[in-house]
């Protein structure tokens, strides 16, 4: 198998944007990229050849989902996610942490209904808010226990297990167990979460076996604190950085400084994942500060509630305004929905809840992030990034 | 545009069964065939191309259905349903009747809530029960007066109606508007309903414009009827011939015999028709007994429930027994879920319910369906249906 490696090609002269290259075993991934979500071992609705048609690179399970359902031992005996999924091309897991933070800010208590199979949120587990609810999860200094968004049942994470569990899936790119910040956070909390984060790193890094390990900078907003863990983990032997606790509830404001402060303490030499941020504003944001890649359900989840993306915004399908509009989605856009549907048809599909409706607006979302971009990279290249940012926003 | 016509190539010597081609102005429908639903313009989870690949040559969509939503003026605007839907190849639509008959047979009152969008049956309204429910619809001389399933507004069908409808909608062949007989039903009942259909079947040939026209036959149970129908039919100027009411409730035996009245009633130079059946077994049973083409939801909507087509039978993928087992739904099948995903991924899906879950499986079953049917079309070539009846069954 290859090895993992990263290669900057192209720095924009205005900006931190760059253009690069991730190798990874299961191919090349060129940077930026937008990386879709796939929680539960499927990005919802689509089959791998329209993830490949569409132009996606990679794509990002979680380890959490798959550790409950089916459980690590049947995709273990599968051959790992690749062949379990049907997806030959690079992936990446996460440490799990996150879900099992977000079960404990959840006032929700088991057994938990879904709301709807169709909009569920592919990440989080609850609808966070800041409170901790002590009942769910327990966290120590050795990991988390907590209890499955399922049945209830009992169960212990620990960077050990985390790591055993990802090398047992197998993606490409793991990430290192850390304490996912709650937010708001007091500095003294977001201090203790911080030292956490980075004691759980070092033994992430010690039990690591196999695939690329990605270590997870924390800090909330706090500059001190996010300096100090950018330093700490830009300083050990990870194949890249992860830069967590941004998509918690932090303004994009805060996601900026965040990027400002962290980001220039960075080696060049290493990928830097963004953790749960992808808006169509936010891409520019985190390219224009130097991040390489970052996963995002907002583009699949939106299109599930019909909000498609669209020049310059977005719009609502299920609106009755669309239902004799006869034009594509988005003129400018090549993707399988507007080279052959209409608004008209696609407002039809939701309005009677059919499930191709699902399919449809999730390929034209992601099939506009992935044009966007690829539109990016072309224009960090020609140093024109600030143009392309004034053209799309 | 091409006309419209039929040619039985070759008759099986020990049965009724028959390979014939209808010709349509969206191309040759070779016969037997199996005809998938899709009820609001959408054969559901799955796009135009995927049922091209899968081989299937012909769709039902119900006009009762486009009626409500998205109304025939939308899809005339858009040029049809051929144009709507994007699908290029022959259609179907129905006359509007039995969705309109089945909600007087209904307990249910408005607003009517669906259990499960994705097991939401393609065809019927609600849950069909003996009794009727006078409030919901009144059937007359000149037509029938019904509440929308969707917000209890009130609508007429009539003969008239029907064909302005189908002819807007664009098909390429039409069915009469008929007055589909409850079951179980009196022979007197029986006799009043088929002798409406007679009346309305020339109706709707007199207010026929364009696409080919099929009557309906009816009579219930009953022997004298069901052959006084299909005289009837017969001879009237409808290019082919469309068998109804053996989906209501009748048994397998009942269907036996009505096919074994009607059938030697009618020429052999008009297609026919059988509505609303299509389970492996009664495959077998229409096509021996000289049927061409039959739609029905059921392997459509018993994939998303997991219930999956194997040979001489059925599994529920979604029982723990599969949940590690790496084989394919079905050895013997070519179909895209069977030769990429494993029985676990797919009750794994199922599971935690994604939305992947019902394309793998409605894929799977209509492969399936069309597998046999092809096989079957092959045999009665070379005359062993019978054959090809007993390995299959």
């Amino acid at each position: 198998m290859a090895k993992f490696g990263f290669k900057q090609l192209h720095k924009d002269k205005k900006t931190r944007a760059r253009v690069g290259e991730i190798m990874t075993p299961h191919g090349v991934i060129r940077t930026p990229a937008f990386v879709p979500v796939g929680t539960q071992g499927s990005v919802k609705s689509l089959t791998p050849e329209e993830l490949d048609t569409i132009g996606v690179q990679l794509y990002f399970v979680n380890t959490y989902h798959m550790y409950l359902r089916p459980g690590i031992e049947v995709v273990k005996k599968a051959g790992g996610l690749h062949t379990f999924m049907h997806w030959d091309h690079p992936l990446m897991t996460d440490s799990g942490g996150f879900q099992v933070f977000s079960l404990g800010r959840s006032p929700v208590s088991f057994p938990r209904r879904r709301e709807s199979v169709l909009v569920f949120e592919e990440t989080r587990i609850p609808d966070q808010v800041g409170n901790d609810n002590k009942k769910m999860v327990k966290i120590t200094d050795d990991g988390v226990e907590f209890q499955s968004h399922w049945d209830g049942s009992t169960h212990l994470f620990t960077p050990e297990r985390s790591m055993e569990w990802q090398s047992a899936l197998g993606g490409d790119i793991h990430i290192a167990f850390d304490d996912c910040t709650p937010y708001p956070v007091s500095h003294e909390k977001a201090q203790k979460s911080m030292e956490r984060t980075h004691a759980w790193a070092m033994r992430s890094l010690k039990a690591h076996r196999q695939g690329a390990l990605y270590g997870s900078i924390q800090g909330s907003v706090y500059e001190d604190l996010r300096k100090e863990s950018a330093r700490f983990i830009a300083n050990q032997n990870f194949d890249g950085i992860a830069i967590g606790g941004v998509s918690v509830g932090e303004s994009k404001k805060e996601m900026r400084n965040v990027l400002e402060w962290v980001v220039p303490l960075l080696p060049d030499d290493k990928p830097r994942h963004l953790l749960g941020v992808g808006e169509i504003d936010d891409i520019f944001t985190m390219i224009e500060r130097g991040v390489d890649t970052f996963d995002c359900v907002a583009p699949t989840r939106l299109a599930r509630t019909g909000s498609l993306y669209v020049r310059h915004g977005q719009i609502d399908i299920t609106k009755s305004k669309y239902a004799k509009d006869l034009g594509p989605v988005e003129k400018s856009c090549t993707c399988y929905t507007c080279r052959n549907f209409t608004r008209a048809y696609i407002h039809h599909l939701f309005h009677v809840r059919e499930l191709l409706a699902y399919r449809l607006a999730t390929i034209h979302n992601l099939h506009f992030v992935h044009m966007v971009v690829n539109n990016i990279r072309e224009a960090i290249c020609a140093n024109r990034f600030l143009d392309c940012k004034r053209q799309w926003l």
